[in-house]
């Protein structure tokens, strides 16, 4: 079994602390290892180093392997830009295949956060095992308790198949991040998951899959295998980034793919999506605040605070997200804590490029 | 004429930018000039700087003649600790008549914005002339333009003088800083004025006056009269004042006082009592914020952000005070910056003196 770990994101929503060279997964946001340390950590019970790969972009991979030192540097795949996730599956695969042949991958992102290490473990080993034996796509779903606007969904059919305690049941449709109407309603409907993004599939069935659902993009990744280890290699995947468009494997491949089943994981699962994903995570003190560091509140409920080194003063206000870096400072309600992104966006326009 | 600059006041509203060292009035807080330096130079047009007091603590004594090096060195005096305005004004009133006899005396706080000038020195000689003609204290009241609670208030008897073209009027009551009803009711009354703190005396007047209605004080003074000049005069000083009671010289004098008058203050003032003040002051943009640097805000309105050489971010806030200094930070409603105070006074109860 392979893994790919996914760490080409910016995690604008965690602007001011998540910045363009030193995104969310390469933070500390709990604990002592950064994001991406944790992902690898929990992974090396069940998949050795050797077998755990890393994709991401040139202004992060510096920092990657200087937080991974015990991946092979092989291991590390570069992508000229961002082009979405199934450009980067694509590519990935074909580094995989070169070496492995035909073995599982697994597919996660490096920024979330897993509780149960050993429920995550064996639920890995479960979906391996049903996608080598039957060569389906495996994704992991996630049983939603609040109606979440931040996560894709995933319908399921009523009937369930039990692997090793698991439940593995078909899917009947991918619904992207809903209103929060939408998210009553599938909460409520019983037969919605959260999308985790974590898949698992046979290389060759992946391959296989993007060939049929995004023939475009498969051409290129022929093109890009034809010079695989030769000098050519990064010449021609930056001419074939340049030409393929930005898709996602959930809309590119997922929805359109046979053979889809989704196992539930029941690890406890959580993407970091926002700060207040973060607050509602974290110990509140009397009042329902989080407050990180020496602080001062008065009248104030409800309210994160993360300001290392400096003492902040919070007078009569509630459910608000402080966030200082010491050159940048962000202040919005925690329901808003999903349009920080639209901050970085700002400061682009506004030429304002240091704090982004 | 002479002039007392009381400046001892810790502006504890302004935190976090006035700290017990550096307090409002050594504060730039508009322009170039620190608030002090402003009240020193529009005085100079019609009082000399030889005649110009300044009464301040010991803690920030040093830092007051660094900023007034223009005043003599003999005319700084030092309070062994606050003890409200009574005390600090008879202390001010020996060493005035020591050097100028039976002068006319003129008492102002050192941090109130003015924006007439020429008016408020027209206002302080036409006060002057009635006060060393006719032997009454003479306070400057301003016509009230908004309920505020932050400013105690003069109700004013109907029958007015008019000296010079400024009205003065006989004064029926002093009432202290009131809730926000009874600040409307005094504004729809037609008959409240705002209490500027600014006294216009004779020396003898003050002190007779200060016999009459504060004689444990009084008599402390004349203990210190007894050694002025001496190798003892700081002992003493220190001594008395660890007697006398903190008194207010409104509370202690003026309520009681016969013969005082008001004269109505027609120069543009502001007490600069809270951020908000500030805010209102401050030129705003489309959205009716007051941003002092470079910053981003979205879907924000009527917020306050002063932030040095750092980047803050609003979004969806409405009606926010930020202020940063680096090691310290404040968030609050407009509405609640008279209560800023209380942070101060937690810091200390907390042990976080360094931020007071």
């Amino acid at each position: 079994m392979l893994a790919l770990i996914m760490a080409g994101g910016l995690g604008t929503r965690f602007w001011p602390k998540s910045r363009k060279k030193l995104p969310k997964h390469l933070l500390r946001v709990f604990g002592e290892k950064t994001l991406i340390q944790s992902t690898v950590e929990r992974l090396s019970p069940v998949i050795k180093n050797d077998d755990i790969y890393v994709v991401s972009t040139r202004e992060q991979i510096t920092e990657i392997r200087k937080q991974l030192p015990m991946l092979p540097a092989a291991n590390f795949i570069v992508e000229p830009k961002g082009k979405n996730t199934a450009p980067c599956i694509g590519l990935a695969a074909l580094f995989m295949q070169q070496r492995a042949s035909d073995e599982i991958m697994v597919v996660l992102p490096a920024d979330h956060q897993i509780v149960d290490r050993d429920v995550f473990q064996k639920t890995l080993q479960a979906g391996a095992k049903v996608a080598r034996d039957s060569d389906q796509i495996i994704t992991i779903g996630i049983e939603p308790y609040y109606p979440a606007t931040g996560y894709g969904y995933i319908q399921v059919h009523d009937e369930v198949r039990c692997i090793d305690g698991l439940t593995l049941s078909q899917i009947k449709t991918f619904a992207e991040k809903p209103d929060l109407e939408t998210a009553k309603r599938f909460l409520h409907s019983g037969d919605f998951l959260w999308n985790s993004g974590i898949f698992i599939w046979r290389i060759s069935k992946i391959l296989a899959e993007l060939e049929e659902n995004l023939p475009q993009l498969y051409d290129g990744l022929m093109e890009i295998k034809s010079v695989l280890g030769t000098p050519k290699q990064e010449e021609t995947i930056d001419r074939v980034y340049c030409q393929i468009r930005s898709v996602s494997i959930d809309y590119g491949v997922m929805e359109s793919a046979r053979n889809v089943h989704v196992m539930k994981g029941q690890f406890g699962w959580n993407d970091l999506g926002s700060w207040d994903e973060i607050y509602k995570l974290s110990t509140k003190d009397e009042q329902g605040n989080v407050l990180l560091g020496n602080h001062l509140t008065r009248n104030t409920k409800g309210c994160f605070v993360d300001a290392p080194g400096k003492c902040v003063a919070l007078l009569g206000v509630e459910n608000l997200i402080v966030v200082d870096t010491g050159d940048a400072l962000l202040v919005c309600p925690r329901e808003l804590s999903q349009d920080v992104k639209e901050i970085v966006e700002l400061a682009k326009r506004k030429k304002l490029e240091q704090y982004t």
